[in-house]
């Protein structure tokens, strides 16, 4: 027996019912081993992790116990083990994040493992003196993973001096200043901040004016929304976060669609839902994979997301295919939570058509805001609206949305005040003179990027966003969308999005607000850069290249043996 | 054997790994009848309420299966024994919630408890279309409970036609139009929404100028913030939103000031973060009860909320006891959250002390915000400070705030450009107007309602709030603050708000911020209700009163076993 090593418990809990208690209080050196070797050997049986959940051992352990101990030696060996029983891969990019040890999204069921070391009334006052802080962050905070911030904030980006900057990446209308808010927004809203009553509180889920015009906006035939049908929202990415906190649990699962806006998958993993992936058919301008969605379902699965108008793919879908979607969501007895934040942003010749009133019998909860038709992100209103003909959300979902929209209330009072004046009084020629801005720059685009080798274009029918397809062999030293991203950065100063960040492998989606001659003069830059880079006829086939899947998947981000859910899920434990 | 049910799996999950399947497939009545009996057994060995769950068992069962299942009278029959075991206590009040089945929190472990009924295949295509919808909402939304709204939606309520209504009821300072926000503040906005790039999105965590200005509002002597310090919020609900779900996992827990401010449960309660009670001391101007504090820290603790000043006791903090609590957190290895939401707003000979600056170890997290000193809660713009001078939260919950920031993302952009100029150009002579109305008031209301027989109110050190202390001995029919509330109401058409609602038994909260001869005679008529309901001297002592505290009980919000905890808590299973 060698010297005690001090009074601690060494413990790992997994939810509240099964714990693992390592008790090494007064314990020999090989004793604490072996008790380390059996929770290597319980993590597995758990789906757990151990290397990921040492690095936060060993963390807390530096910070909570004495310098020195020969258990943290222990705990760093066992590491090390660890590492190579997984063979961690090292990330192609520079971790900008090295600094801040998270555990990884590789196996999302380590994360249910809130790991903690409890130190024991051994402790005398004079021990307490030496503890550190370091305090971790829950599994939601850890969780909350903004696939964009993933992969963008790795790649080394550096402009080209040369030439100036033009971001066709994010989708903010406002960024170049040739689209802004209606006047009569303006006005409106001018006039609201001038009342002394626009300043105070308003009902959680909204002013009734407010929701009332909401509720007018949106009607159609054959569904006339009430404003009780309306919840404001702080933006539409508040409107989505309610709908998945209200309907889903966590471990259950939502369907989302791939490619698709990556808020629908940080939402899902800050709120512990399981995200599960239909596919969209490129071929078929986006429609959605029917055969993919329904595999997807099983029966963990709480709600389906439907994206239309949708981005990244710029895609409007017509009402026999929302049509058929809604009847494979009531064969499965599935809600839909629509995210119809591009309402109305269709270019001519496409039509759209709100899911809500298509529907006889399946409920539908639908995410809108101003952001994007009334070209004012920054104002922060958004709203869901309740399309349940037959009552199946009175019960639950109703007042479940509504005391959860007490937490944090809706948006800001004046623009609430002055949402009835904005929705009434901005003509229709605004947004055509704003659709025809963006068709027009969507026209230069798809027609400049087709003679561009090595890219192929889906023309969108609608939005603010296009998405170009990479064929990687057409170039010598492109092998993905995250280098095409990289170096198109860094030589012709084009800031666009790898598509990777919404599932969409291999392509990049481009924004088409921006001022016609900037988008125009990015597309010859694309244009250029491919040409620069594109392989001579006679050289011989590249290796294998290390495609950005392969990275994703060392991230965990991607499963290999499930083409049909890129990101990793869950699935085949819980199936 | 009677004839088969139908192919079926009623199933129980609790968790990932334990699962209580109950097939009932083909099975018959009595078997069923013997399967419930066990899981009744189940449930009970899990600490969850057999009843509740029921409840949703039959809701569900209702609503996906076959009308007339023999199945459905037994589980109403199994429903109906439950209710004998638990003996089920009748609300005093009327249930406006009564059309809504939810689990209720009696037992908090029940709501981790998704409940559900798994139809298999044998299901046929006719079976499928005979199923209803009935959408269970999630924990979360079931969970997220406003006191407020549970206590004081079930008062009747109908105000005395022959008097005006005065509200005194909620914190907000421009009901009656008598305080508005600061005319340099308007003219910010103003001059903010003019620029064509205020409308656009800013970064998640705020805009830079914005953040800047708010962490050298709130630097002070011995330590200065930075604006990477600052993350703008939606509000400061947003703000203890945001920090409640980064720093404690579901079970934790987090303690929090009784009386306090009811959103820290309904937070909690939606998190699933197990709130724990520390007392404050009506004597000692509400200062914190150290021994309470002390015993209600266990191993799941996370952080202590602290709220200073504070809603709704009106006190303000000496450097000194802010200081003791610090030295106990630092004892305890747990970070503060603090709500300085009020912060400034003191009288005359009380000093308001930033927590933050006071602490030499203990990393604090301070949420604040425009709505109550600048005079405009409308406008939801909120923030979290970070005092951490020895980098304890740089890991994880810096990181994991940021990540969280970027799920909703802030307050309105035009706000947040002018926040400099609001901040920068507010002269030091508003808020001095601001805070001598509402001191008159207190003045008022405190030395008037000294003379009303059975009240015993404690002058407020600042916010805009003060407690009045009801004894119930003195009247003849007020058995409890929501007796006296919901008469007051409807006698005297004054709206108070009883402070059960914030865990204060039999006090009740008067807002300040009304105009003063609204206070006065608000004042005259509580006490006009006071001699009302004076008990004539020489009645005999009343039975034991029916007190609020039972009624709470009843519902599960308090736990009659442990004083120093009086909402419902875990804790007996969980120390």
């Amino acid at each position: 027996m060698e010297a005690p090593v001090f009074g601690s418990t060494l413990s790992c809990e997994h939810d509240d019912d099964s714990f693992l208690a390592m008790n090494s209080n007064r314990c020999c050196d090989n004793s604490i081993e072996e008790l380390l070797e059996s929770f290597v050997a319980f993590t597995e049986s758990r789906y757990m992790n151990a290397g990921e959940i040492l690095v936060v051992l060993i963390d807390q352990y530096e910070a909570k116990c004495f310098n020195k101990s020969p258990i943290l030696d222990k705990l760093r060996d066992l590491k090390t083990k660890c590492d190579l029983l997984y063979e961690k891969v090292e990330m192609g990019f520079d971790d900008g994040l090295e600094s801040t040890p998270m555990i990884s999204n590789k196996e999302t069921s380590s994360l249910q493992c809130p790991v903690s070391i409890c130190l024991t009334e051994d402790d005398t006052e004079d021990n307490v003196v030496k503890l550190g802080w370091n305090i971790t962050a829950s599994r939601s905070a850890q969780n909350t993973i903004n696939p964009i911030r993933r992969i963008v904030d790795r790649c080394k980006l550096h402009p080209n001096p040369q030439k100036s900057l033009i971001s066709l990446s994010i989708g903010d209308p406002t960024t170049y200043g040739n689209m802004l808010p209606p006047t009569e927004a303006s006005e409106a809203v001018n006039e609201a901040f001038a009342k002394p009553t626009s300043h105070g509180y308003v009902p959680a889920c909204g002013m009734e004016e407010a929701r009332s015009a909401v509720a007018k906006l949106w009607s159609r035939d054959g569904f006339v929304l009430d404003s009780k049908d309306i919840i404001l929202t702080s933006g539409c990415s508040h409107a989505l976060e309610m709908c998945f906190n209200c309907i889903a649990d966590p471990n259950d699962n939502i369907l989302l669609p791939q490619p698709g806006f990556s808020l629908y998958l940080t939402l899902c993993l800050s709120l512990n839902i399981e995200p599960r992936f239909y596919r969209l058919i490129p071929e078929k301008n986006w429609e959605v994979d029917l055969k993919s969605m329904e595999a997807a379902i099983n029966k963990k699965t709480k709600a389906i997301v439907v994206n239309n108008p949708s981005n990244p793919c710029g895609a409007v879908y017509s009402a026999e295919h929302l049509q058929k979607i809604i009847d494979l969501c009531e064969k499965y007895r599935l809600p839909i939570i629509v995210d119809e934040i591009y309402a109305d942003m269709v270019f001519p010749g496409n039509k759209f058509c709100f899911m809500g009133p298509l529907s006889k019998n399946v409920p539908i909860l639908s995410c809108g805001g101003l952001a994007k038709r009334y070209i004012c992100p920054g104002w922060r209103v958004g709203w869901i609206a309740m399309y349940d003909r037959n009552d199946s959300f009175k019960k639950f979902i109703r007042p479940g949305l509504l005391d959860l929209s007490s937490c944090i209330l809706g948006p800001n009072s004046v623009i609430q005040a002055a949402l009835p004046n904005i929705l009434a009084n901005t003509p229709e020629t605004y947004f055509e003179g704003i659709m025809s801005q963006i068709e027009t720059n969507a026209r230069i685009c798809y027609e400049t990027l087709s003679k561009a080798p090595g890219l192929k274009p889906i023309m969108a029918q609608g939005t603010m966003y296009m998405l170009i397809e990479i064929d990687t062999a057409t170039f010598d030293d492109v092998d993905n969308d995250a280098v095409f991203f990289t170096k198109l950065y860094n030589e012709q100063s084009i800031s666009c999005l790898p598509a990777s960040v919404f599932g969409a492998v291999n392509f990049f989606r481009v924004v088409l607000t921006v001022p016609t001659d900037k988008a125009r003069e990015a597309c010859e830059r694309i244009v250029q850069f491919c040409i620069n880079h594109q392989k001579a006829k006679d050289t011989p086939a590249p290796s294998i290249p290390q495609s950005f899947s392969k990275l994703l998947e060392d991230e965990g981000l991607v499963n290999p043996e499930e083409s049909i859910l890129p990101f990793h899920t869950k699935s085949s434990k819980y199936k």
